[in-house]
Parts: structure tokens; C-alpha cells; sequence
């Protein structure tokens, strides 16, 4: 590796960190607007990390950046460490008293659209905080499409190389601009944002609530205002409005583009959409059943409260109507399994996403053929592209890796005295990026705040593994990617 | 497939059934010896399934079998589904009172060399029903490691073809010859049952527990003559004769076979040798030393019942010396994440298996270089050996049809409502023939008496899954099997 790349990285990054530090005036001007004193800790926060960014910006200013994989890998985890650095410093330093592994736990889980909280007492918090907070999940949540949409593909991580060359862009003119698709991006990701703030307003929310809400809401994020979550507004109107735009931010943008700009319904059959809302649908159908049949519950009651919660954990945004963990084990179970699944590629979701499974399923259903018919060609498919091997390798180191991942993080929590159901789930809901886990502890009634410093420290670290598809990560953590 | 395919098959099935038939005699002259009226339950049972063998062996005579591959997956779904089937039926009888799901676990536990019982009051059952299921782990183990050693090399099944084109019976020409192999192969396995039993005996176990134990401890099978399992007889030089024959039992055959008959030291050094002893040493080592510490316990005795504890659930036999529920958080998330392990290819343990851990590391390091590296060639090794790519797809199904057949199981047990530590352990210790779960129900101190017969159902079908290798039992369910 080159020195130069190295600069240009950490230029590229710097200059992310002064623009996230500007966006720190926002929250300083909601708590003017509000007389809360803790402005004067965004307006420094600002001043702080904006002029460390400045400097490091102009002493590794140079020529135009190379851009090659190593500097891909290298620049996207840079990128997230130094915006979740930079975001923990508000919190840091705010009137909430967070440690330093707590605000860089929740600025992680911001800006990883994760939403799990280490704030307790939300409904108290000063103003600015919570909107630092939605705010972390609204940019978090832009960066994750970005990357997913122009970067990932380039590295060929997690099987998205394969969207990049079936997907639309490269048939449809007006797209091949990565300008023009940007622009549509963001004007979609702030028309879908402002819609959704409207219809919760008119829904009851007061505007704080509203606006906050939202961005959590298409972020899929899950940071709330209140520590009941979604439960505060007891409204099932609210709960179907989320819902549907949770689902709809769990879809890939480049289809929502297609289908938006240009009316194209046949965008939206693409098999991830169909298997991920059939995997929803039937999820939220076999919980409401279990709330009607088993605990009683009056039907439309269950339904909303079972298709909020279900599409909640499958988006990975982690919004909580009720305490779940009150419904009975199958749900326990369920919500457990609905953690690890996530929403499709090139969204706000985290987890493994539908588009893996599809690859999964059939590519055991071909090696199941080949063991039969060792010598015949049994090819795996997605919708009706081919998927080639290099492809299928990546979806199966990327699951693998998920899976030891996970396990060894429980055994880490177990290590540091969790019990196992919050150790396995705490580890779960963060490499998902869903935020909500199960158990007494961190479950839809708890939070985190009573985790130690070594676990918010493992788990944020767990976060930024999920959110950048893990093998970004292992990639920059292997010896061969230092050499030159 | 043809019509002469299923005649055959059911031919050999119904030949093995009247040679397990046969073998029921053996409990009768146990229970005739101790003055127990259930002699007549095994000989009744002998006769009934002897006779409807015999009348199926001599409907189904023809020609000589044909051997293929789908003949190869037929015969070995449905031995194992006769040899449960026949196995059950003098647990029906007897005067233990179970009903026919019940009969049919403990059969399947026992013939998988799983070890999960359904039997509560052990130390007053009657003795040929206790034979009956040490001998049935016996015979499993047996039937286990000949298929591992001649019949899935051939399937492909698993990578375990890697192991035939790499072990020594290629190049060295003794063992060219099966029967000289399997000869060699029974006389270590029963040098092995009849050694561990003397010590035992010596060590104070009466004559009928030390063979009963022997026999479950050489299969890593887990079926004990007492409730509280190997506890019962509070003697640490037990806990570590048990340890040291489960971890042999652990080995491949193969190689101690070459080890024991030609002295050579050097197949030791089998790279899955290596990491499942190392795994091993190291989990015993961290239990002990968080007994000792954080519990207080005496450290030689932290030492014994770790060591044996890890090795019990790593051999996947499942033998207790203590509840460890109760040795706090972390040793129940180390059990949970033992019970996936397993010990080694082409012995009596089952769970993922050392050897499949080596090739998905090595992938993943390949995977990871080829991201930074595209067009580079990455090659992925199993010690100094090539591992095609065939085999790697292999270890890859299994892997994530092991979690997603799991996580199906677990979701299930959710809805016959377990709760989740019950469903996911009890599914994964059916799945990996371990035999102890987790939780008050079915933990170490517990056993699979309460749980109802769909849950019964259930697990039975994970343990057949398990014990098959997974992919032997899908490729049977899939319709291009059933076609000509």
C-alpha cells in the first residue's frame, strides 16, 4: 500500500467529518429554539471536530485521489469510523452523562441505522440530543444506499456485484449518470421522508415527534423520542403508517427510482421484493394468529400490532408498539429468527437480506442435484439471471462469516456475565442492525444503558461489522491487504 | 428409478432388521437373569419384527443388488428408518410406558448415538430395557463409522469424498482390501468398549453399569443407567476415564486404526485432529479457570468436571457430571456453542465437525484475498491438500442447511410452545446427536420425558437429519430423485 492512498483516504474521510460536524449546528439551533443549554455543546462540538476535520483536510491535501479497490475497502471503514467518532462527541459531552463507550455505542447505532439506545429517560432528554440522534439515522441511512448503490458493487462484496450488472442502470440510459440516479436517490429519500412526517402529524404526533419519527422511520433506524417507542402514541393508525414505510425503505431504491420516476411496475418484480414481502407477510399472519388464538386479542388489534412489530425486526428498524417478549415463546422465537433476516439489497435494511436467502435456497437445491447427478451442469439462478460461482462463494462466505461472527460475540457476552438469550440477541440485533433485542435487559421494554463498557465496545464494533457487510471489515483485517 | 432399485433396498433394510431382531435376545437373557418379566417383551418383540423381516427379505429376493448413487442414498435413509422403526417397538412393549412417539425418540436417540432420553426414573427401569439402549448406541456407532468409512466417501456427501482421495487407504495397500479394514476397524471398537469397561469396573462401577457406560461412552452415544447421568457416581478418575475415551472415540477411525495397528504417530497429525483437540483444550481450559474464579470451585476438581463436561458435549455423547445451569452464564454459553462442533470425520461424534471448520476458515481467508485480489488464484487448503472447489461448495450447504434447518426447528418448538433456550438447544443437540440441552426442561439436570409427542416427532426426524449428514436426507426429498 502506498502512501498516497493512505492520504487520500483519510482526506476523503476528514472532509465527510467537517461536513458532519456543520450538520451540528442543526440540533444547536433546535435547542436554542427550545432555551435548552446544552446548544452550547453542539456549537463547541461543532467548532471541535469541524476545525480537527479542517486540519487534517489541508495536511493531507494532494493530487487527485487513485481510486482502487484496496482504497475502496480502506476509505469505506474509515468513512464510518470517523463519522462515528465524530457523532459521539455531542453525546459525549452533552448533559445526558454518557461515558465515552456510551456515546460512541449510540452515535454507532445512529449512524449505522441500528437504533438501539443506551439513553434512558427519552421523554426527559434535552431536544437537541434526540435530534442529533434522528439525524445520525437520516445520513446514516443516505450513506448506506450511496455505498450500497456505487460502492459495494465495485468491491464485489456480499453478491451486489450481481445487481450491478442485471440491474436496470446499465440498460437505462438516463441512469448510467451517477449524477442524475443521486439526485433522484435523495429526492425520493427526502420526498419519502417529509410524506411520512406529514401523515404522522396529521395522525396525532406534535411536530417534535413527527420529524424525528420519520427520519428514524426511513432510515430504518428505530431511535425514538420517547422510551415506549412507538407504544407512547397507543394510535393503530401510527403504527400502520409506520409499517408501510418501514416496508417501503426495506425495498431496493434503485427499483423504487424506476417505479417512482418512470411508473415502472415491472420493476417491483424483482425476486428479492417478492420473496422479502412474502417472508413478511406470512411472519406477521402466523403472529397475529398466535395473539388471536393463544392470548385473545381482538383481531385488528393483533394485526396491526403483528405486522408493525414483524415488519420492524425484518426492516431492521427496531421500533416497539409493545413488550413482545409478553406474547408468548413462539413469538420469542420468531422475532429471534426476524432479526437475522433484514429487508433487500441496496435499501436502508441491514441483516442477511432476501436476495442471499433466494441465492442460499438455490444453490442447495443444485448441489443437492449434483450429488445425484454428479456429472450434469445444474446451474443456480436469481429470477432468471444466472448467478455465477463467484457470486455464490460470497453469499456463502458472507453467511458463514455472519454466523461465527455471532457466535463468537455471544460467547464473548456470555464471558462478560450476560445470560445467554440477551448474550445471543444483543450480538443478533447488532450485526442485523435491527436495534431491539430480547430478554429482560435489552428487550422492547428494556434498553441498553445497563450494559458495561466492554460490551457497548464489542457490540458497536459488531454494528459497523453488519452495516458494512462484514467482509468490508475482514477484508482491511487480513495480513495481505497491508502488503504492498 | 427403477422398480429393481426399491426391491433391493428394502431387501438389505429388511435383512439389517432381522439381524437387529436377532440381537434383541441379548436384553431378553439380561431381564431372564435378573428375574425380570420383561424378557418376554424382547422376545415377543424378537419373533414379531424377526418374522416380518424374514417375510420381507424373502418378498424382496432377486438378483444381485445394483449399486449407484441413487440406490447408495436410498439404502442409507431407509437402514436407518427400518433400524429406528424395529428399535422402537420393544420400548413400546415394555413395562417402561411409553407411547409410540416416545418408543420412536428413544430409539432414533439411541441408533443416532444421540443420547436424549425419554425415560425418567432410569435407576429403577428394568434391565433389559437399559441394555436394550446401550446396546442400540453400540450398534449406531458401529453403523456410523462404516458409513463414514465406505459409504458416504462414495455419495460425496458432506466434502468426506476429500477424505477417501486423501487418507492412507489409497496408498497403502493393506487396507486397499474393505474387509480387512472393516475387520480391523471392529476389533478396535470392541478392544476399545472392553478396555473402557475394566476401568470403569476397576474404578468402582458394578459390572452392569460399567458395560452399559462403556458401550455409550465408545458410540458417544450418552445413554446413562442413572438419572444423574455419570454424577452418580461422584468419582473424578471416572470423569477423566470417560473424558479420554470419548475424545479417542472423537478420532477418526481410519486414523487410529493405522495408529494403533502400524504404530504410526505421524496420521496423528491430521490437521482436524489438531483443531478439534486444540478446541477442545482450550474451551475445558477457559470453563475451569471461570470455575475456579468467578465460582470458587477447587481447581482440580474445576479441572475434571470442565474437561469432561466439554469433551462430553464436543464427542457429542452427552453425558452429565453436574447441572452445569448452575455454573453460571458463560458455561452456558460455551455449551450452547459447543453442541454445533462435533469431533471428527469417519468417527462416532457428530455436530458440524472439525474438518469443516478448517475448510470454511481457509475459504474465508481465500474469499477475503480474492476481494482484495480478484485475479489472483487463492487456493484454499485442508493441511498440505488441495480443496477442490466441489468440496468446498459441499461444507458450504451443509453449514447453512445445518442453521437454516436449525432455525426452522427452533421457530417450531416455538409453536408447540417451548420456550427459545428449550427449542434452540433441543434442536440443536437432535441436530448434532449431542443429547443434553439447555434449560430447566431438558438441561443436564432434565431430560425429554415432559415434552409432547409432535415435539417428539420433531426432534426425532433432526436426530436421523443430523446423524445422516444432512444433505443424504434432503437429497431424498427432492423430486429430480424420484424421477427415471
Amino acid at each position: 500500500m502506498n502512501a498516497t492512498i493512505y492520504q487520500s483516504a483519510i482526506n476523503i474521510a476528514a472532509k465527510v467529518g467537517l461536513y458532519l460536524s456543520l450538520t451540528m449546528f442543526i440540533p444547536a439551533l433546535v435547542d436554542l429554539y427550545f432555551a435548552h443549554p446544552d446548544w452550547k455543546v453542539f456549537a463547541l462540538s461543532a467548532c471541535l471536530m469541524g476545525s480537527l476535520s479542517l486540519v487534517t483536510v489541508a495536511a493531507t491535501q494532494g493530487g487527485p485521489p487513485v481510486f482502487n479497490r484496496k482504497m475502496g475497502f480502506l476509505l469505506v471503514n474509515l468513512l464510518w469510523l470517523v463519522v462515528s467518532f465524530v457523532g459521539a462527541i455531542p453525546f459525549w459531552l452533552s448533559s445526558v452523562n454518557l461515558d465515552f463507550a456510551e456515546a460512541l455505542f449510540e452515535s454507532v447505532s445512529g449512524i449505522t441505522t441500528t437504533g438501539s439506545t443506551v439513553i434512558a429517560g427519552l421523554d426527559n432528554a434535552p431536544p437537541g440530543i434526540l435530534v442529533w440522534r434522528s439525524l445520525l439515522h437520516w445520513l446514516g441511512g443516505i450513506g448506506i444506499v450511496a455505498l450500497g448503490l456505487f460502492v459495494m458493487p465495485y468491491l464485489r462484496v456480499g453478491g451486489l456485484s450481481f445487481f450491478k450488472m442485471e440491474s436496470s442502470d446499465t440498460t437505462e440510459k438516463p441512469f448510467a449518470r451517477i449524477v442524475t440516479y443521486t439526485r433522484a436517490f435523495v429526492l425520493i429519500y427526502i420526498v419519502l421522508t417529509v410524506t411520512c412526517a406529514i401523515i404522522y402529524g396529521y395522525l396525532g404526533m406534535n411536530r417534535f415527534d413527527a420529524i424525528n419519527h420519520s427520519m428514524s422511520t426511513i432510515a430504518t433506524g428505530g431511535f425514538s423520542t420517547h422510551d415506549a417507542s412507538l407504544g407512547y402514541f397507543n394510535s393503530l393508525p401510527i403504527l400502520w403508517v409506520a409499517t408501510f414505510f418501514m416496508t417501503v425503505s426495506s425495498l431496493p431504491f434503485s427499483v423504487l427510482i424506476l417505479f417512482i420516476v418512470r411508473g415502472r411496475l415491472d420493476t417491483l418484480k424483482d425476486p428479492q421484493i417478492i420473496v422479502f414481502l412474502s417472508y413478511l407477510t406470512v411472519l406477521a399472519i402466523a403472529a397475529s394468529l398466535y395473539q388471536r388464538l393463544e392470548n385473545g386479542v381482538a383481531f385488528h388489534e393483533a394485526l396491526a400490532h403483528s405486522f408493525f412489530t414483524v415488519s420492524s425486526i425484518l426492516s431492521t428498524t427496531g421500533f416497539a408498539s409493545d413488550d413482545y417478549m409478553l406474547w408468548g415463546d413462539f413469538i420469542v422465537a420468531l422475532a429471534f429468527a426476524a432479526t437475522f433476516m433484514g429487508g433487500c439489497s441496496g435499501s436502508t435494511a441491514g441483516g442477511m437480506k432476501a436476495y442471499r436467502f433466494i441465492i442460499i435456497f438455490n444453490s442447495i437445491r443444485a448441489g443437492l442435484y449434483k450429488l445425484i447427478y454428479p456429472n450434469g451442469i445444474h446451474t443456480v439462478r436469481y429470477g432468471k439471471a444466472l448467478v455465477d460461482i463467484d457470486v455464490q462463494r460470497t453469499v456463502f462466505l458472507f453467511f458463514t462469516a455472519y454466523m461465527l461472527i455471532w457466535a463468537f460475540g455471544s460467547l464473548a457476552m456470555g464471558a462478560f456475565g450476560y445470560d445467554l438469550l440477551t448474550s445471543a440477541s444483543a450480538v443478533a440485533t447488532a450485526l442485523s442492525n435491527v436495534g431491539a433485542g430480547l430478554g429482560p435487559i435489552i428487550g422492547p421494554a428494556g434498553n441498553f444503558s445497563t450494559l458495561h463498557d466492554p460490551a457497548l465496545y464489542l457490540l458497536s464494533i459488531m454494528m459497523l461489522l453488519g452495516r458494512l457487510e462484514i467482509l468490508t471489515v475482514l477484508v482491511v483485517l487480513t495480513p495481505l491487504f497491508w502488503k504492498d
